[in-house]
């Protein structure tokens, strides 16, 4: 825990007189949003700063610190921070730049600082941050100039900038915050903590340009987003999915898909833009969340109506159906020209009587979840009257979301709305975009599933420990990146995946011998070497084999790729050939910061291209794979469309559970791939198994 | 042609002393906005309006009149129309509103306007419209209370509300106009009119509940759009998606896929929200073109420009390289810390001189098309300063965007933008979204293809016309909605569209000796009806027959279907079962506004599933017939990935020629499906043809 709430004393080191020097603004702050405890320049040369008495040090002041703030170059910063602990100050807060962000010279300064308060009572925020503001105290521990009011509205920036422009941004919108806090190079307190920490807030904010510890943060969403929304921005998709791969999951289920993954799973509102980020703080900050994603509008113009109608439905919400009652209730408060379906429209030359009446009657009818009033400034149109009575129909507790399309005369209602705790938007796709999270934030809190806790071993482990092991041994001693397919398969049986017969021969006629006996035609004869991991492109694989000569064909085709290619720990395989079935891909990958990233979706050699995937971060239950599967598009294959007939879905469950049990039992495994398991009438059939290590 | 320009005279037909009544506003605005020529109240009662002489009729004034605004009940409409038709009035603005927006007595009331103006020299704008703003002439006549500056900006807009909406936001946003023109009901003068003659704009924006001729609308694109941008909005994309479809194809290529198409091919740029129309209206007003999609940042903040490089590479763009020249010149003018390379980074303590140096740098590479400037509002920030600054740089002749991230700190820097001509938005996100649009733009300016002129019959139509006119009265006298598949596969055939042989055959015997004789094994069974649609539905195709027993088999239960779904005019069909290849589907669609909708995309039972599709308005080249295979994802499968072999793609372009042959030679033919159609190594075939009546 770290002390945010009762700050009565705050030292500033490197407090100034010269306007020019960051100390000078940051004492400045403090002192002029009204701080009510005692303040303490310490400056080496100064007798005193701003009226107050300068100190030396920290060490010269006898009363308790609950706060210092470091300005002074980052090469002096480890002097005064071991003062600072020798003070047994709780917090300090490191604004100085030139660590970590400017290089190895840096790192090591700030490796220094963290040394400096290990076993220590003291805590750091930053360095290289803009400082801390915290409303309800009246602490601007800052350089920003901006003294805000208080709401119960928190915003972790990792980025200085996006703090200034925030704070900003707030000003102009009538909002106020409780905390905001720099976290810069966030050496020691970071997101986790924080957000652990800040309780009572409407809406937290987060922009993060790294997580620290993903797995810690999941865990942190899973116990308390049920209980506030906590909006994520997280850059760099771009960059993420410029690295290289290695598999199709690994191409699937890499970079930047495990973050946002993890975010949806355990309840954060992951963002992408900045304008989601503060339009969705102001929403979710006023207004409560809608039970279902059943929206009314009601507006006085009809084009605006059809264009927001259409966004309504792209983003998955629904125009609430109006019922009977409803209807008369319009009837009897509108003109005969209004349209009296959702939506509303009250008509180009409507007062702000109207806009109540539509208003009073949809948010009394049951399927109305939430309402979106439109605005367009008409000659008739009562801009102000009409924005302050929208704050007046927040008594049916259902959330409001305006939209005032124009621009100067539209701007004073958009004012009082603010007044009103209204959130209003220039622009209809705007307020539909922040209603869609609210609606996905309201869906979260109601179905929200605790992930599981993954018991140490799975069923399977203690007969398959010995063997796996023994493997996992033998292909370190080899330096090998993967299990060989005939070893990966025999792993897989043991894991209860589902595996068609085969068998490795060395010559044509033993292949025979095997199809005669155990795999029967049409079969399959493919190439097995833990270093070839994309047969196919190298024409590794033969399929739909009929008779006996194809066999021999195939076997001397292969063996000739196998010399050609110069594959040394190359075996030929035969299989049945499975083609009656929709080709689905399994596969898991190990991430560093979120752990065991499950995919499920269309497989086949064109499974990056179609791109219908989906992930989760094991473990989940059997619920959650049923989950998965229901949202790609193959399941309306999988449930039987278009005549056909539904597929069982066991082998799809049971694998991805197999999977998620072997990746949780042999950390050594980096990537599983299975393309495709093929999933049949008769079955599923993993015919195709990576284990990468 | 209509009379824009040279409007001297005007008469306000419904002018009053009232201030409720739309004719007081109507004369007020007129008098107001400065208009130097006549000005002729006409009201039955009044002597004297607003200090003129009023009068009865525009009968009664002896003097040219260029324009007629009429502002009285509905039912009185018709008769001072009758007079303005007398008195050859040019141009009649109907702002009335009670036609055929109420209903069918209002639409009577409306088609009575258009046969009084039948053979007179007068048009009409409207009825149930906000009116005309024309700048340079100062002509206001219009019930909205606004006088914007001149700029060479045009909005057409059939919602008089959203028109309201734009002249309140241009206001706000230092942006002028030069015509803005609400068509309302456009009974007579509509988009295709204005969009012929508003020549000499920057950018003209409309907004459209419905195209009235989508054919009209696209010549006029491929003969103007090259010369100056339009933005369309054209709201009901989910109405358009509910309706009934009767084949993939329709489903495809239907509703909204029509219009998009057509837009997108004849250089409009269709934008879906309101916010993307104003915000582009402002960039193409008064920013040059972009020449390719290589994009600059300049910005004083980290997180933001990684964010908004997410946002550029997601919207197809790219980050342009930076030369050793450039690079040079950015570290003698940038501090150490700076990023020099894309995006430049002059970090948080920069001062406009900073953003200069890094403006000239990349603006003076050749590389760089656009320059996206993203500031924060950080402690040093000049921000007003680096405003004006950023507009002296319109010198290198380059789009520049701008977005200062905030608010009320930057609110006056973004006044100050506005000043220069250089748009600028809150969010960056914003910025890329009309970057892109500048970029798809400045591209299809570069490959601008003019629509082919289909030559009055296809090379085809001599030789089968006999033919498939018999089948189709055949068709009629049935009153059959389709071809049967068996004439259907002739009628390709005659179209050289690649068809594998195929019999119908009375007994399981026939079918053995086809098979025997030319399709020979595997082959495929199937039901073959012009009733029946969706044979797979029904399990009407047996697939991979492999001997004479399966033929006997699959016959047998072919027949069982037939019978059990009472098929009267069902046959039983053989042909040769082709499975080695990818699936495509070939389709066309006549669409009652544009015309003939190619498809092109993935095929087989999925394909609405996978929706992998493109489409064109014929008729189109070869050449546009490659773009649209480049357009898919199966693209690359066709070209050959992950050690495939590439497709020949002869096939898919002539059928897709012979599709649109079809369409265009049989105007009777209301759909062509072809799914699939199968893409081999050894060549194409269309395995299913449907062509609907």
């Amino acid at each position: 825990m770290i002390n945010l709430s009762t700050i009565q004393s705050i030292a500033v080191i490197g407090a100034s007189n010269e306007r020019k020097k960051l100390g000078y603004s940051i004492l400045k702050n403090i002192l002029d949003y009204g701080f009510s405890g005692k303040v303490y320049p310490i400056n080496l040369k100064e007798e005193a700063i701003a009226n107050l008495r300068s100190y030396k040090s920290v060490m010269e002041i006898s009363e308790r610190i609950d706060l210092a703030v470091i300005a002074i170059p980052a090469p002096f910063v480890k002097e005064v921070l071991q003062e600072c602990v020798k003070k047994t100050i709780p917090l300090v807060i490191i604004i100085s730049a030139g660590f970590k962000e400017t290089g190895d010279e840096g790192k090591k300064l700030e490796i220094e600082l963290l040394q400096t308060i290990t076993h220590s009572q003291t805590r750091i925020i930053g360095p290289n941050c803009l400082g801390m503001i915290l409303a309800q105290s009246h602490v601007n521990a800052s350089f920003a100039a901006n003294f805000p009011s208080y709401d119960p509205i928190s915003f972790i920036s990792q980025s200085g900038a996006l703090g200034t422009a925030f704070l900003d941004w707030i000003d102009e919108n009538d909002l106020g915050i409780d905390s905001f806090i720099s976290i810069g190079n966030k050496s020691d307190i970071d997101e986790n903590i924080l957000l652990e920490q800040l309780d009572n807030q409407k809406v937290i904010a987060c922009y993060l340009e790294d997580i620290k510890d993903g797995k810690k943060l999941m865990e942190i969403g899973y116990i308390k987003n049920q209980k506030r929304p906590v909006l994520v921005l997280k850059p760099g998709k771009s960059e993420a999915a410029a690295k290289a791969i290695s598999s199709h999951t690994g191409s699937l289920a890499g970079g930047h898909v495990a973050i946002s993954t993890a975010l949806k799973q355990s309840g954060y509102i992951e963002v992408n833009t900045i304008g989601e980020l503060f339009n969705k703080i102001k929403a979710f900050a006023w207004q409560p969340i809608p039970k279902s994603n059943k929206i009314a509008i009601v507006t006085n113009a009809g084009g605006p109506a059809v264009i927001t109608t259409d966004l309504i439905i792209e983003k998955g919400m629904r125009l609430a159906d109006i019922d009977e009652k409803t209807h008369a209730l319009l009837q009897e408060k509108l003109p005969r020209t209004a349209n009296m379906h959702n939506p509303i429209d009250v008509i180009g030359d409507a007062l702000s009587d109207r806009y109540v009446a539509a208003m009073e009657a949809v948010l009394q009818e049951d399927e109305v979840s939430a309402l979106l009033v439109l605005l367009t400034p008409q000659i008739m149109t009562e801009i102000e009257l009409t924005a302050k009575l929208i704050g007046t129909m927040t008594k049916y507790n259902k959330p409001i979301i305006a939209s005032f399309i124009g621009g100067t005369l539209v701007e004073k209602g958009m004012k009082l709305l603010a007044k009103e705790k209204i959130p209003a938007y220039h622009f209809p796709e705007t307020a539909v975009d922040v209603l869609s999270s609210m609606v996905w934030y309201g869906d979260y809190v109601k179905k929200h599933e605790t992930s599981l806790v993954a018991s140490s071993q799975s069923m399977y482990y203690a007969a398959s420990h010995g063997y796996i092991s023994e493997k996992y041994i033998e292909a370190q001693r080899h330096n090998l990146k993967a299990f060989s397919p005939n070893i990966s398969e025999q792993i897989a049986k043991r894991y209860n995946i589902p595996v068609p017969e085969s068998s490795i021969c060395a010559t044509s006629d033993e292949a025979l011998t095997h199809i005669s006996q155990t795999v029967h035609y049409p079969c399959a004869l493919k190439i097995s070497s833990p270093t070839l991991l994309h047969k196919s492109d190298i024409g590794g694989v033969i399929t739909d084999i009929q008779d006996d000569n194809g066999v021999r064909v195939a076997f001397d085709k292969l063996e000739g790729i196998i010399e050609h290619h110069s594959i040394f720990d190359a075996h030929i395989e035969v299989q049945p050939y499975i083609t009656d079935g929709l080709y689905t891909i399994i596969g898991a990958q190990r991430d560093a910061n979120f752990g065991v990233v499950l995919l499920f979706g269309q497989g086949g050699i064109y499974t990056e291209l179609m791109h219908d995937t989906t992930t989760r971060i094991a473990p989940i239950s059997k619920n959650m794979t049923l989950e998965m599967i229901d949202e790609t598009k193959i399941a309306s294959i999988l449930h039987g469309i278009r005549g056909q007939d539904p597929l069982p879905l066991d082998g799809i469950v049971q694998t991805l559970q197999a999977v998620q049990d072997l990746m949780l039992d042999y950390p050594f495994i980096s990537s599983i791939d299975i393309n495709p398991l093929i999933v049949g009438k008769s079955g599923s059939f993993a015919v195709d198994i990576k284990i990468l290590l």
